[in-house]
């Protein structure tokens, strides 16, 4: 309920405006080298920071503590528990929203499931809860990083304003971790307006996943793009993902849509490196919409617990466009699914079981 | 790996030319009526038929036998396993493919991952498979009715070709399982002039889940969303999973794209009927995109497991359009989610306890 | 609820009286050769046989079918299904039991779980089941034999006739499977003994694991000696799991109880071969405690599903001592809990992922 | 791996010398009241004493901090997580162990696994690490008590020292939690001798939970007295686990050992409580042996890891009889099991579907 991953497995706890968030990752390979000079940075690209557009002004340090499994340095093969506090929840910003329903997130869903709210910004449901997956999923990519793989995203489009020229380096240090420098600023000004606007706006992150081999992911129920699926439609905010070229496959006929293959490898890439589930040994990319930010100051009809209506116009400090640090959390999730796979696979072949454990047939 | 779900459990076996096809549905209550004929009749929906637009011509009877769970037409809470026997392989068909690998079909990325391939007809990754599907599906549809709740599925794009007045009921009838049956002649047309070319063509299909309570889906990593995206990405050839608004999400403002609510419930429905991964309790709907089939008699560029380049044109018996029929995998899949969700519910809150054990506090 | 395992997967179905009893295996690794001879032998032996002492006169054949996921005898890494028909059951015998709780039997918590009962023969509490149990164990074996390990296991008692001279080669012939020749005529009379009064009698059973590396099981709730202790208590009748010297270390001192270690290796074995809940490379040994079939002759007070008081002789065909043929059970989840561990602990260490995928850092 | 059960999860983290050791409950039903004084003071009888007889002298407080999921003194549904301070750990003692494998622990066999080693008290195998069980074991019985059910635990047996007349009452207030308030003094005389000799000694403990329902446990692979089995087998130091007549059910007759039935229930309990792994409504019992604690002060032969031979007596602060304050364990992992069991068996009839979601067929 709380955890996500088969052979890597994360376990995620605690609240918007409670003592802080935290995570559990099992399943770490013993003898890995913890960076946590690199888990920081990762963390620190997923921070609400003033400067970031579209970013909320909560200010918070995310400092990533290490509470067990790395032992000087090193991971002894036991679980790595990462604990952020919070620091700057103001919860009385939430008061006057104990007993109302905020359109378009969590409230009234988890209140019909539970019975019971934590309202102080949203609490368990707020995005928050990200920063434990990215700090998790840095340790995955330290995982993939052992084999030469790498995981990259950026933001393809900003409402309707779409990237053409993608560079997943220019992306990093974009401020709104932009594909297309060339469309970032038209990109950057469509958030502002709708700040201006009292209003927030959706966003289409990309992921990007090189040095992956092939054979990675587990028929029929565990396939790779099916577990991409899952882990990153469970962001908050996202409302569709597409592996390779996704919905456009739809439109085409076969002839145009399989790709083809030479003795130096597929001659296209429509599969988005995923073939029957499993991975083809080519880059994996994938698409990711985000809807726009929920919380907006403009007015909004809605009810309270007791079925009452109500208006309201949210004040507290939010993304204006969710899908800016969205995108961080999809490279988290994206690094954790692949890094399972790769642990997961290991023994899918006899071959393997001799090749760690010495053939003695 | 060859097990879906929580606690309603699947298991599927089977090769598109071994024995046959075979599941075990595990977490079935005790109590529920199994109507056979309900379930067979879900299997003949997908069955192939040579009537049916876009279909293999492979005649199978598709006869599910219920080999375990099930004591004078009652479950008695032990697994269900359901075998349906392949009758009509025609393994020659595949002799030579034995060495070569299909564009657009899982044989390069599993052969990778096993180094061992059973080449006839896909083997285990056959969409054949998709009938234990249906199967069990049909199970949690009877696990559904028990509280009124039903799903529907229909075709609402083959290839460019778009329904607009979409009804569920009508496209039960449709022999493509068109929404629109105003469309329905364009888009059988465009099945058919693909496979006139030797070519498939690709479709979207609409899934419609009614009757569904609100608060069912687990926080933070066994979201409905997540799951339902898991299930449907998991069905062989689809490529994207958009709920409620899906990638139109993405283009909109905050307040265009949130659902504002009235005394008499939300006043749109962009959500899907799912916020923060729970139920809302108004209609869950997601769209599902298939590519087109990757089997097609127009020669492609491949290689053999030797790496030489080789040409094939694909023979054998195969859908060119494996959207049609894919719909109603759509539907069980998403059917057994949503049991899955409503039984994995049970215990939210301590007042399911109090209500099933008593209060003796 | 019906599967056992991690990574090397088991799920069963099937009743004592319906089609028959079944399993699929999964997570076997591709390439593995599927020996059936070898799969039916160790069917036959826990096979009910009319000249097995202690066993029940009902005559199945036990024929292993292998419904998928093998192709040309090799595991293609796809799941495999076993069935085995069931082909002498006498339901008949049970129709007066159709409303009456056997005492010792699963009769009456069923009932106040399910609500429904399959009374034949005990339905899926039937022992019966274990026939899928050997079936899959039988191949967990074959993966354990291409390291050059194997489990073997023997009748140490029957009621209190204890082997002192322990022989797990002599105990694969002897009709009882007795691991001391001298005292099998003395137990064999024990059983015939308990027959002849209408009556049954318990037994313990001893098993050993030879070959198995250091390194095995997952701390700190995947304990090899744990998941040993869940395997073993899980068949039918066992009452009592012990690892190594068992309940015996409870009366010793550190001092008489610690293996000390030499340059060649541990100087004693009282732990059993598991220290840390993890295998130290020494023989692994375990004993287990069945009580006596439940099912006697002799007439016993007990109630019908209405609460009257009522009593009952049971007919049927039962095996006098359920821990003789047990034993080969035993064999069977032993050898399903180490194969299991042997996969989980690939990856435990990132030499292993370089092993596997090439060092590429 | 280092999570425990299915419907209440339990996931640990944390060393005996790092920051502390922590866990995250997931599944807790929301609006369960979490009363906070109630877990400390479980954690205060497992908490090792200066004046607990059999305790190690490390001094730690062992308060319990609650980090997440509860919001106004209620659970909402969310993980609980809780982190538990290391103050008092000493690693200085443990400096001549960094190389030395300890005859008895985990230190041999975790190294083969994992290649690296937080020597330092143990690392993660400490048994410090029963802190976060128990701390969790008592908001499993919090649910437990939602239904009047309770477990209870208590001594047995110091060595072969056996109680006779077991009063789980006068247990509690114990020193050494002893049953047989007429021979703690004796029990008490052997763990000093032990002591005294630099020594260690075993104990066997007796779990007993009242109030449980008929029906909890499910079968088959996950069978009440199953995962009681590997509850308990996974403590620290358990080399035995028996349910209800344990051991001695294999030496009796069936007519001996059955427990008969009258309209006022059961005449006998020899089966603990548990049938066909089911419970049956009648107390559940357990006994479970615990080896004496491998740390001792006499010299011992060992290895060091080049395979050196070493010669060590181990200093540190240890308990002399790890068995007393591992019945406080015990406790809580029974708890933990029947908590999870009641859990999932929500679902089990389709009447409990009909009342929580009500009848709409």
């Amino acid at each position: 309920m709380n955890s996500f991953g088969y052979r890597l497995r994360l376990t995620t706890f605690g609240e918007s405006h409670g003592a802080g968030i935290g995570c559990v990752l099992d399943g770490v390979p013993a003898g890995l080298k913890i960076d946590e000079t690199f888990i920081q940075s990762d963390l620190d690209r997923r921070k609400p920071k003033s400067d970031r557009v579209g970013s909320t002004k909560r200010n918070e340090s995310d400092r990533a503590q290490i509470l067990s499994g790395v032992f000087e340095g090193v991971c002894t093969g036991a679980p790595i528990a990462i604990f952020i506090a919070n620091e700057n929840a103001k919860s009385g910003d939430y008061d006057e929203l104990r007993d109302v329903f905020r359109p378009g997130h969590a409230d009234f869903s988890w209140f019909a499931k539970y019975g019971v709210r934590d309202h102080r910004g949203g609490g368990r449901s707020s995005a928050r809860e990200s920063a434990a997956r990215v700090g998790a999923g840095a340790i995955a990519k330290l995982i993939l990083n052992e084999i030469g793989a790498k995981v990259q995203s950026g933001v393809l489009a900003i409402g309707d304003v779409w990237g053409e020229k993608l560079d997943f380096n220019y992306a990093q240090t974009s401020p709104i971790f932009a594909l297309d420098r060339y469309r970032e600023a038209e990109q950057i000004a469509a958030i502002e307006a709708a700040r201006n606007d009292g209003d927030s706006i959706g966003a289409t992150v990309k992921i990007l996943a090189s040095g992956i081999p092939a054979g990675l992911g587990e028929p029929l129920y565990g396939k790779l793009d099916a577990k991409l699926a899952e882990a990153l439609m469970g962001i908050n905010a996202v409302k569709a993902v597409e592996i390779g070229a996704g919905t456009r496959a739809a439109a085409l006929r076969g002839s145009q849509n399989n790709d083809q293959i030479g003795s130096s490898g597929f001659l296209t890439d429509n599969a988005g490196g995923i073939l029957g589930g499993v991975s083809a040994g080519t880059p994996i990319y994938a698409t990711i919409s985000f809807k726009p930010t929920p919380s907006i100051h403009k007015t909004q009809k809605t009810v309270d617990i007791r079925a009452n209506e109500r208006e309201i116009s949210i004040k507290g400090r939010h993304d204006s466009c969710v899908g800016v640090r969205g995108g961080v959390v999809c490279e988290a999730m994206t690094a954790l699914v692949l890094a399972d796979a790769l642990l997961a696979n290991l023994g899918s072949k006899t071959a393997h079981i001799k090749a760690i454990y010495g053939d003695k047939k």
